[in-house]
């Protein structure tokens, strides 16, 4: 088991087997040493725990927690392309798509969850440039959404 | 010409011209092995053909076929800076923004109309990574933009 | 100083000391010869000029400056990683986030605000791929939120 799959495990967290994309596309895909993950979605066992907008159906410690499960999809897209995590060399880039009442602008706070589930499992890997933004509807009504693109090595 | 435009022929499509950009930017850029589209609106000949938000103005079924439109802006924009579209090793990455009426959650339906063009104009090498997301409003009202990112041979 | 904050003192600008994340990330990150930035916001002096939605609270001149204003700050970002702004050999991508009101499709003239600065800050190396799109709502209720990539020199 990976180092990175050890510090999730002390969290009481496994990778999940990998979401099966909704439409046309692959979970993830590596070019070059770069792996991009397609728009993650809060699945869990095949479920979303909770739909709607965040400031409305959904509150912002909620949606934070869904943001962290998008995360946890996300590593096990890129592990279904990399195999081993701990090929990881950095976690570049974070987007956090946050289906958003038009008066919620608390974002950041959302994707933090992402943020920090990257942080703990990477550790000085896990550092990203992030975009958090807040929009009108996301895929099957999920609260968040969140893509990541990581470096790997050679 | 090249087989990506052979494929196209076959369903009746060509490359359109290059649709100019509406603003202070370039239709698409190559930067070492990858090419960055700009998000392509559904223009064809000049016009878009229908404005508005998904699932209130324009339905799911007719914005599938404005997203397969911006997909084929967005071949016509890698086009113009690699010249043989045979160039292209694999298509990486999509990002499709969908202008939503809040309660629309179909994106990814919508998106796959992107999807599913670029995976008959490459082949194998048209499998991409994607994120569908629904937002507030596009530019001139259009209902689908879609982005492009595709590795090129050296 | 770097020519490019040369230019940029020609304009009465100065390149700001980075603005802080909001959250669990850093302003900017290179991996290989490609920096990212993360999402700006149009802070300046530590404070926004202005908040709420493109099309209703504020209009179209006002965020196209408010875009400019996170052009520079996503500058600072940068600088913060490469240290000579000269090192940059192209901006490669640029996304703009547009909170905007529903009715509002403008995107492109406020975006070209921050396309604007960047081509006079960085000359011919200034010219990039571009999506514009209008968000239901961004951190902090700002009215944009820009993001940049660039290819440095090694």
């Amino acid at each position: 088991m990976s180092a990175v799959e050890d510090r999730l495990s002390e969290l009481g967290l496994a990778v999940p087997e990998v979401v099966p994309p909704v439409a046309a596309y692959v979970p993830a895909l590596r070019n070059g040493n770069l792996v991009f993950t397609s728009g993650q979605l809060p699945m869990k066992d095949g479920a979303m725990p909770a739909t709607g907008k965040v400031g409305a159906a959904v509150d912002a410690d909620a949606a934070k927690e869904l943001a962290a499960l998008c995360a946890l999809n996300a590593i096990a897209a890129i592990k279904s392309v990399v195999g081993d995590l701990d090929k990881v060399t950095q976690v570049v880039k974070v987007v956090g798509f946050v289906a958003s009442d038009p008066e919620f602008t608390g974002q950041p706070g959302v994707v933090n969850g992402a943020s920090e589930l990257l942080g703990k499992a990477f550790g000085d890997k896990g550092v990203h440039a992030r975009s958090a933004v807040g929009v009108a509807a996301l895929p099957l009504d999920a609260p968040v959404e969140v893509e990541v693109v990581v470096a790997v090595a050679d």
